[in-house]
């Protein structure tokens, strides 16, 4: 599949067929005796495939072969992986190097005007490198960027309005493309800028966190924070492409790694439990930033993700599912104050919880919250909210989640086998109020 | 087709057939011999079709009769203008006395929980009005609401997000329903906080104005204003429906009055000459709110906007001819200050200007040149900019224009005889230069 020397080449998406084997599969010492039959039918939808999308079942081999000549060639073709959205459709490109293939980028240009919105910390790294992936070989193409402060915490109204401010004075028009470089927060506040200039204009996501490449940039969610609770104001705006360019994430840090893991974790838990199975027994290859490992980890994430997209763009229901652990987390993110606890931090505390009461519900076995905790240990993330946190603070916020209907908190809970959830109103109230007790001292 | 006495009694759908007689036209002496007919096919939709959109050519009679006796009996079913959109279609209802036809409003509200977005002009005068038409006979339903100051300077980032701190603070969720009541400033303003609220809400256009009934509250255009530019901040968002009650013009300032039928003026001028001639007979009634004259240049001007709104919604062509004048116009209330001119006031000079400059061009002759200015003035409406107005004021402000497409501007220019325009950028610019000038002291 994967073309090798020329750095130039098309990318081809990646076929998957039954029984096939999965070169992207990393190939690990601890996994070679793992399945990897995914629970679930995959849609694999090219674009503008006007006929109805087939659907094929992954099944990966049962000893995945990474073809480790390949990566060591040069450039190869990316992993593709289609978010079906009918015209709204787009490619993630997934892989090594890619920011050293301009053409990957270049064909996803709208208009001859683009602006690079990113933060302080990613600026120094790649600000340079994109800006010359966009504009090298193509003369006709002016680039501006804004750099914004780096955090949760400004993820608000007042700084998404210098956005704004800089598409306005750099005169860019309706054919401008917006491009989110940097992590979860760049990229909702970018996207949610390009949903508003002028009532919509192209964007690009490139994600440089675990959490941004297996989460937030993948099905346009978009958005800013309000004092009151987070991602309270947005837009579902769906991007021209992702690309994940794996080798930013050799300048993560170890903390915000290990918050990315959190997302991936939640995939396994509420519908691939396969993949969870896979995460137990390659944590530690996670963890030790293993290129293939991540690779991997990352497209199966992105899979996931695309396929629920698909199926629910707008979140009427199925598409809550992807929230469990965050009714609970974004009360410790508002509550504690945006930006001390990682994002996945405190989804990690938050799945935490959601487990407990899914527990105390009876819907879910003891030996589940205890792989949870495991999991969870083994990624070095929280598994419990901060001491400060009190079951006040947890009502307050939880009560303006953007899942509360008519007045009725739904929550994503674990239901029955490890990778199955359910999304409802109609649990016991007991059980949450003793979750909520059992984890605050007040 | 339209039931009389029972105020209860849902509305329907007008159906207008080839010859028939229509009986919302206006029985006025001077237009007793003018001809409807429209110069294109006019999609006429119910919702919830789901076979192909049938369409019907409309062609009223030659003597149009206005049913007295019908309007004199009470409430009357209201006139619908579908708008076509798909899944996203939804009705206006015209009509005298449609607040008090609760089930009108009720029958669109999603959810348990309603906020009316208003503002202080409006609020003492139809507030209670529209909270009772809400809630009469609808207990579930609970009401609030945020009064916002009345006027073009308002519509920015700072005054929208009260209606989101109203909005979180009242734990409205997703199911809620934001009602706009007023002009096109709340309806813009309103629309755009719904548009992004939770990513997201429903929300009802009662607008209150004739600009907002002719244009603005039709075909989803929603935003606020920028320092720099009018509308560059918003979003393409449609309402569940339209409700234009015309009693509600009752209380509305001659100013204003005349600034809507800028408006209507220009469908006449893009698209519908038998419209503009009728409106050169039926001025005078218009200006002394003849109800009849008043509904059926409604009722038309709605007719225009939803055929040019389903055929374009997100303005990749056709939909731009809608801003005939508005290009100048938002310069004016840019470089002069946001509501210092009303909109149709600005806009009035921008037709002329954008009529002059089609002359210049060649594209018209000079009959239709004195035709506009000879109905701008029976319509008491400005002809010429503001004389404080530089070269250089409309130069900065049209550079930022939604319309420019890689750095060239394209207007809305007639050309041919009355009833045509075009979108283009490929015009002489000394033409543009020179109707500058010719309208610029400096």
């Amino acid at each position: 599949m994967a073309s090798t020397a020329n750095a130039l080449s098309l990318p081809v998406t990646r076929k998957i067929a039954v029984g096939s084997s999965d070169r992207l599969a990393p190939r690990l010492p601890s996994s070679s005796s793992v399945s990897f039959r995914l629970p679930v039918e995959l849609k694999q939808v090219r674009l503008n495939v006007t006929s109805r999308a087939t659907r094929v079942r992954i099944c990966a081999s049962a000893t995945p072969v990474m073809d480790k000549a390949a990566s060591e060639a040069g450039p190869r073709a990316p992993t593709i992986v289609d978010v079906d959205l009918g015209d709204r459709s787009y490619p993630i490109y997934i892989g090594s190097g890619l920011l050293d293939q301009p053409e990957l980028l270049q064909r996803h240009v709208h208009g001859k005007r683009v602006l690079i919105v990113t933060n302080e910390t990613i600026a120094p790294l790649y600000l340079d490198k994109v800006t010359h992936a966009l504009t090298v070989g193509n003369p006709n193409v002016s680039v501006d960027h804004v750099i914004l402060p780096d955090g949760e915490k400004y993820k608000n109204m007042d700084v998404l309005m210098k956005v704004f401010d800089k598409a306005i004075e750099s005169r860019l028009d309706r054919r401008c493309t917006f491009v989110a470089l940097g992590g979860g927060v760049i990229g909702d506040m970018c996207g949610y800028a390009a949903a508003s200039f002028l009532r919509g204009v192209n964007f690009i996501q490139i994600p440089t966190t675990v959490m941004s490449q297996v989460d937030s940039s993948v099905g346009g969610k978009t958005g800013i924070n309000h004092r009151l609770g987070k991602n309270l104001i947005g837009a579902f705006y769906q991007p021209q492409c992702v690309l994940i360019d794996t080798d930013t994430l050799n300048t993560l840090p170890d903390r915000e790694l290990a918050s990315g893991l959190a997302e991936v974790i939640k995939y396994g838990l509420i519908r691939d439990a396969d993949f969870f199975e896979w995460q137990e027994k390659n944590m530690q290859a996670l963890m030790s930033r293993d290129p293939a490992a991540l690779a991997y980890a990352i497209k199966r994430s992105c899979e996931n993700k695309a396929e629920v997209v698909s199926l629910d763009e707008k979140e009427s229901g199925l598409r809550a599912t992807l929230n469990l652990g965050h009714t609970f987390g974004h009360a410790i993110e508002t509550g504690f104050g945006y930006g001390v606890w990682l994002h996945g931090e405190a989804v990690a505390a938050g799945i935490v919880m959601a487990v407990d009461m899914s527990y105390r519900l009876g819907w879910i076995d003891e030996s589940i919250v205890a792989r949870v905790q495991n999991i969870l240990k083994q990624a070095k993330l929280p598994t419990a909210p901060p001491e400060t946190m009190t079951v006040e603070m947890f009502k307050s916020v939880m009560a303006v989640d953007k899942k509360v209907a008519d007045g009725l908190l739904r929550l994503i809970l674990l239901k029955g086998h490890l990778g199955n959830c359910v999304f409802t109103g109609d649990y016991d109230r007991k059980a949450l109020d003793e979750t909520l007790h059992s984890f605050c001292k007040s």
